[in-house]
């Protein structure tokens, strides 16, 4: 059998290694000596180190330069997302041009430009032509870029596509001109290569502001509309962006705006210090190495957050320690100790004024401008912590309207602001939804599926260091502390809809009991009048009042719920719930109600019979009446 | 409206950024003097490098390290891939040795230790303790390890989680003694420590080969059985890798073996140069950069495979330069010529013997080992070219026998031999079974779902290049070229389940059909025999052949098929299928022909009443035979 085994059956129609011989000879000794045996001395001839641009640019597709289309979309989006975030660092309110210029069948121009505080010269070489270079990957801060690849891999997938360098034109400052820099990145070395650097004084024209930052970059890819296009990218990027203004000049040179919808900025977001509690021994340790305190006490205080003398004092002595004690002194031992005390130690949470949530409000606005529904709902949940960064969870629901009955939900994921188009299967807050049992909100659920319904469900995760799945960052890890919070949100929805479809479900109910009862009252009247000769205007009038009393709710509640409000007054009252008057049959309602009696007391069988042939026949009510 | 929108509705119960304003104030104006405004000078001033080993340290679920569990697990996948691929390029078959200590509640200690060639001890502190460094990356050729990445970041995370070294001892030489050393990585610079570096002679005795390496890792994790274990991960490398000799030291401290089952190598796979046709622009000008090639015609020839003196002279031509040209004159405009030229000119694929596929019997051999089915089909497609990187993908099937009916399928990935556990949904062979149509091949199969039933899909890929979609090397990239030949190739196998699936109905008819006659025939036989005075004994036996002969089909097509075949036989025969006789219920066959007919031809309704009720009640047929 072994030897049978050993050479795949079918012999693949090309050429095999020379070397090989037919199974039959003798195994392994054969094996050795007609093969080139590597030694440990040839095998370490050929270890080499390489550059983290070179593993870049062979594995782009874990930076999302997958295929032409996501290609396009990512450098629009790195580009974007800086800009964002630059303009925001500038306490500006962000005015970001994009520009897709279609160049050839498969090769782009993609520009965009911001008002932001600019760059300047020394540092545009490191940023646009160097990976993992940047100024927020060691702050615990919120921000939409966190690692310093982004722009500059875009570059490089532009240069490795086209071979044409990156442009950058950039003002730092209102006095002085904008200076022009095209740049290759060398990949072999991850370093920049400046191809030209100059200053044309016409490029201030760029920068009515004054000051702000445009990147060029040209590549291949392919521009489609739809699902994961750059318009949608956009679109949901003015949703969580209410502040910006966003001009979109697409490839067939239509332009789009997206308005300012708010003109202040969120609030600043807070870098903070890491938490004692979300850092590993190894770690611990590095830092102790690295500390620019020499007592441990200070290195407490000053290394992390949530740390006071006291506290301090208190972690010390409960490893063995003074706070006095020399960092220097601190061995593996001494540092397990510390690491164990500071998991005994009660620390008050880590500080959370690092968390700007979007806000249910502007949740709401944005699922309102976005989705035509009939009941729309949002919840921002209290921060929480995972690996001791501070994070936070806000969920929209959007159910009924226009939305696709027969379809599962749709779900729309940002984290920091930012929309996540890909990889959905793979993203926490997909998996958060599939957990939440939609069941008991009157939805039904395949297993393992999203909800099936008229529904929309939107997800940001905002936090200090957003764990994604890799570097495009287009999924969030799956914590089990975030996938909590995601679940409780939702639930803080669902319940809320569940409520709105069961009492809905009743108003139906009601309405169709009137209607059924309308439908009757008149011929009822008469035929009584015919018998007993009592005035059949009056009598009508009576049972038509008894009849509005007794189905009262399907109005009465509906005030009570008291939401029909139009565009305008939608948001004024602070409620995380908007209601709008669904225009279309109910998707929800199965309408197996309609066959029961018109009256609040379960009717005879007989009695219900009658009814229903009633429907059939309009002349049959008389005949009921009679019976009585 | 836009006030409103600015803060969050539900204050989150925690402080807010002092910074804070009512949000009635005039908006942009007080925003901007309120907050610390960045200028392109601050700005720059937090622009910092990125060590890439920080990077990976903070975002080390992107190396496998995202829980305690998995961590465990890659810590030995990269360890056993490492000793696998030194062992093969050493031309030794490999012997390895797995232990999992338990040193906590949540601590391990893990050692792999091979017979491999051993490494010099210069390169060592390198390999441990460096990312990107490896032997692999810069080369096109079919290996497990790829990226020099895995091992180190292992290593890492052992020092992040317990501050303890890596501890590494090689033995190079039969001659010299082996070393020991104990490495930290320090990820800021992303160089490696060296805690220790001596010679104890006694380590020799771990390599009674003469040559071999081991490693030992301390590090937080979790020990689980079942799936994605570290038992199903050595399993199915020992299904992939018939050529290894595995063992196996639980934390329980049992000792499972997994023995070599082949006693020859694979074949070495070749190593080849890239291949024009697969190569972008912007590579094809870094390369022109770098080449040692003076002219272009030797550059092309040197540099790339399939590029002989002729095509090299053509490629030129087209491109309106001769092979004489001076790469240093090559300009973008004469490389874009270039590579225009390149995708015009015909050229031969990519040689394929750098594809050494486990083949067909192999699979078979390894899925009777594995799976208790019934049915077991493989198939291996010829080599392919996805980006110029030939690969290569192969396929089994096991069906029926114990594996459970009612579940969906279960997919086993395989890379260049490794197992792939995690990402499932994100890998390019689980698309590619969902795609094929397996209601053709009498399989149910949900909308967007595994096939139901009891079967297992096994798929490999191997390739010079696998592009997989995290570094964690969990899943395949989608390519559309590679998942079209794993298409291929699990319709391939599909058809041959699909034929086996419709004969092995036919034939339970056809003895559905003769056991209910026999049923009969002694009845019938008698009564004859009281209605006409025939003798019922010879009657009988005539009936009995008669039987026989009509539902021949039921045994002499299994002859046909002629794969009852024990144990030792099975895999005798060069064939690509193997069935073993059903021991259970077929949970394919509904079972809805067992109210047919006893007769060949459609039976009157009258007739097939009574056949069901006779079911019922044995006595009546006699009663049918009378009324003939």
């Amino acid at each position: 059998m072994s030897t049978l085994l050993a050479a795949p059956t079918k012999k693949p129609r090309t050429t095999m290694s020379k070397a090989r011989k037919p199974t039959t000879s003798p195994p392994s000794r054969k094996t050795k000596t007609r093969r080139s045996k590597a030694t440990a001395q040839t095998l370490a001839g050929q270890q080499r180190e390489i550059s983290v641009s070179e593993f870049f640019a062979k594995n782009r597709h874990l930076l999302g330069f997958d295929n032409p289309r996501k290609a396009l979309l990512t450098t629009i989006k790195e580009a974007v997302d800086n800009a964002m975030d630059a303009c925001e660092e500038g306490g500006i309110l962000p005015d970001i041009f994009v520009q897709v210029l279609q160049l050839g069948e498969t090769r782009f121009k993609v520009t965009v430009r911001d008002n932001g505080p600019g760059i300047v010269k020394q540092q545009i070489e490191h940023i646009f032509g160097k990976l993992l270079y940047g100024s927020k990957f060691h702050r615990l801060k919120m921000s939409r870029g966190q690692q310093g690849i982004g722009i500059s891999a875009a570059g490089m997938y532009g240069l490795m596509t086209t071979g044409k360098p990156v442009l950058i034109i950039s003002k730092p400052s209102k006095k002085k001109p904008a200076h022009e820099m095209r740049i290759k990145m060398d990949t072999s070395k991850n370093r920049a290569e400046v191809v030209s650097d100059e200053v044309h004084q016409e490029d201030d024209k760029l920068f009515p502001q004054g000051t702000g930052t445009q990147v060029e970059i040209e590549l291949e890819g392919k521009y489609l509309k739809g699902r994961q296009s750059i318009d949608e990218y956009l679109e949901q990027t003015a949703i969580a962006n209410p502040h910006a203004h966003i001009t979109y000049v697409t490839p067939g040179n239509e332009t789009r705006t997206f308005p300012r919808s708010v003109d202040e900025l969120p609030d600043e977001p807070k870098e903070i210090k890491p938490h004692p509690k979300g850092i590993e021994l190894g770690t611990l340790i590095q830092m102790l190495e690295r500390t620019e305190a020499a007592k441990v006490g200070a290195f407490l205080q000053n290394d992390f957050c949530r740390v006071g003398p006291s506290k301090a004092k208190e972690i010390c002595q409960t490893a063995g320690m003074t706070n006095m004690t020399w960092v220097k002194n601190v061995g593996h031992r001494e540092a397990e100790a510390l690491y164990k005390a500071i998991q005994e130690v009660k620390l008050t949470a880590p500080p959370t004024d690092c968390l700007v949530p979007i806000g249910s409000k502007a949740l709401l606005a944005g699922l309102l401008k976005g989705v035509k529904a009939e009941f729309y709902t949002a919840s921002t949940r209290p921060p929480a912590v995972y690996r001791g960064n501070p994070f936070q969870i806000e969920v929209g629901l959007a159910f009924g309207g226009e939305l696709p009955a027969q379809e599962t939900a749709r779900v729309i994921r940002f984290a920091n602001r930012v929309p996540l188009l890909y990889q959905q299967a793979e993203c926490c807050s997909f998996k958060a939804v599939l957990d939440a049992s939609w069941k008991n909100y009157e939805l039904s659920q395949p297993k393992g599926s999203l909800p099936l319904g008229p529904l929309v469900v939107m997800i940001h995760m905002a936090s200090v260091w957003v764990p994604f799945t890799s570097e495009s960052k287009e999924a969030i890890a799956d914590y089990d502390e975030i996938r909590k919070e995601m679940k409780l949100a939702l639930q803080e929805c669902g319940r809320k809809l569940g409520t709105y479809l069961r009492r809905r479900k009743r108003m139906q109910r009601e309405s169709e009991r009137r209607s059924i009862f309308e439908r009757y009252i008149r011929e009822v009247a008469k035929s009584c009048e015919k018998i007993t000769g009592a005035d059949a205007k009056k009598l009508y009038e009576a049972l038509l009042r008894q009849a509005e009393r007794r189905t009262a709710q399907a109005d009465q509640q509906l005030d009570d719920e008291g939401r029909i409000l139009n565009e305008t007054a939608r948001l004024a009252k602070d409620e995380q719930v908007v209601i709008v008057p669904a225009q279309q049959p109910d998707p929800a309602n199965n309408g197996n109600e309609i066959g029961e009696s018109l009256f609040e007391n379960p009717p005879k069988p007989q009695r219900r019979k009658t009814t229903k042939r009633s429907r059939k026949k309009p002349r049959s009510p008389r005949r009921t009446a009679k019976r009585k």
